[in-house]
């Protein structure tokens, strides 16, 4: 199978997690040298701190697993576009690599609203595929939105 | 004595605190109805993790006080102008107002290299204020960073 699909994969059951907890369901995987290091989903709604995009929950997870905050041999699987906070946190952390699935179009800032991860004025640059399982990703997101509208 | 001088004076003993704990002297508050509820420090190496800016750790410590991610009646003072991630958690948190010290050529976005608080595509957007006691700022980290260079 496709490496793309089988990380993608469990960043999608990391984002079924979020769903099942009401929180939006994004979920990001951290792997490095074929080997799953961290995986984690949205904790937003369960924090109480809007902080908790599963991007930053993944990289402190890899960072701890590594000691080491350099993750430059890492390449981080995301559901859904990082918003620039994520974006900025995997350009601190020196990501490797983005991999996403769904682009987003309100807040996506690596090839939607801005294209962060390509700006050369940066400390550090990292290559982006986005559109991994994009169906998948995107109708688990509408679904989740679709049942919030129902619910109010 | 100008508030702003009041509650930079705080974040810049937060950078103090950094700086003694050989760490980029960097410091954040945040204040809620003339009340400091959060002030921190970077920690990224004493953590070994890039998210671990000031305005982070000081984010997530106002949203902790309050039971409460959303930040809209808060102000956040911090002494150095933030990057793409501590900009990008300041409006996902619908920070009030930012206000900082010296500006940050290399990857400030917030007026620098991009002015995201003031891009009308985010679901949120707030006022900034730099400058704010913009020598004394800057006159820790250029200290912070010779040193650096001596000792290497």
């Amino acid at each position: 199978m496709d490496e793309r699909i089988r990380y993608m994969t469990i960043a999608l059951e990391e984002a079924k997690s979020a769903a099942a907890e009401d929180e939006v369901p994004v979920g990001a995987v951290i792997v490095k040298d074929g080997e799953v290091i961290a995986r984690a989903h949205n904790r937003k709604e369960a924090s109480d701190c809007a902080v908790r995009h599963a991007e930053i929950e993944a990289i402190e997870s890899a960072a701890a697993k590594l000691g080491n905050w350099w993750l430059e041999d890492c390449e981080v699987y995301v559901t859904l576009e990082p918003c620039a906070m994520c974006t900025g946190a995997l350009i601190n952390s020196r990501i490797g690599k983005l991999y996403f699935g769904a682009e987003d179009p309100k807040a996506g800032c690596c090839g939607s609203l801005y294209n962060l991860p390509a700006d050369v004025r940066f400390n550090h640059r990292f290559p982006v595929e986005g559109g991994i399982m994009r169906s998948e990703c995107a109708a688990l997101l509408s679904e989740y939105f679709k049942g919030k509208r129902l619910k109010r």
